[in-house]
């Protein structure tokens, strides 16, 4: 475990005052480029999922960088993935879901089918910042009916307590800065 | 084979003017939900390209649907995944083009060390329409002296003749409409 994590921290690059001054920007880009490391990514997802929420059964990924984690870890997992995207993107009926941005508000939107009511889901993301995109993306779930298990995530950027915002949902990350 | 075309074709759905009158889209939620429609759509492009692109270096998906795909098809292959993404969302240095929307233009980016010269690339995208998104992400990799290989899609609209645009970049697509 130790050793993939080291792997995992060794493939992602800072980058200071991006997209703005003050700001350090975590790349996670090195890791997608190495086999290895985006191996050892989805092993250490795959293993929190089977020994906290083995009961789980569905994926659900963020737009746009949820997606590159979560159909992999739906896949090793034999189970569906199910996208949450940014409002106008899904065909059919939707539920949204509003979060704040710096300035103004955004809105996230999920099928309404495409979620059973009790269904037991874990989340996906590249990173936990403040939280607000997760927490919009738990009340479209909840409002759907289904149970959220928990949030996964690459990486969490604890001085900005995202964790606490989730609350009471849990969050797995991989990596703290 | 062709079951597994039976199966991915069962699982898009098409919903009739969205998001805009007239416009027929094709959903291809079912098929994330669906671990074997996935697992047969990932099959159908590792075949395609030991068969076709033996040689490939790197696979490199478009933001943001191009991300459900990529990733797996990489990792099957044991090679890294790059992305491309709308311009702003990459740190770093970064070449961009311009590509045409409805109604003026977006641009899409790329990180310059992302790919170096020679280097031979396969795109991945969920869906060809009429081209404007893979031109743009081939003349990128252009610009970076990379080799594109060809492209694959999971849909191809045929009527609005993007494999036509993309010439001399080869289109292989799952399923055509």
């Amino acid at each position: 475990m130790e050793s993939k994590l080291q792997l995992l921290r060794k493939h992602v690059r800072t980058f200071p005052d991006f997209p703005k001054p003050g700001i350090q920007f975590r790349d996670i880009c090195p890791i997608l480029k190495s086999p290895p490391a985006l191996t050892a990514a989805i092993d250490l997802f795959e293993e929190q999922v089977r020994t906290i929420h083995p009961q789980v059964d569905l994926i659900v990924g963020l737009d746009a960088r949820g997606f590159l984690f979560g159909p992999l870890l739906a896949q090793r997992l034999g189970i569906g993935f199910v996208p949450v995207r940014k409002r106008g993107k899904l065909p059919g009926t939707t539920v949204t879901a509003a979060y704040d941005l710096e300035y103004g508000k955004a809105e996230l939107e999920i099928q309404e089918d495409a979620v059973s009511p009790a269904q037991k889901i874990v989340l996906i993301d590249d990173l936990l910042a403040t939280g607000g995109t997760l927490c919009a993306a738990c009340e479209l779930l909840l409002r759907l009916k289904a149970q959220v298990l928990g949030c996964l995530v690459l990486i969490e950027l604890k001085d900005l307590r995202g964790a606490e915002r989730l609350k009471p949902h849990t969050v797995f990350s991989l990596l703290q800065y």
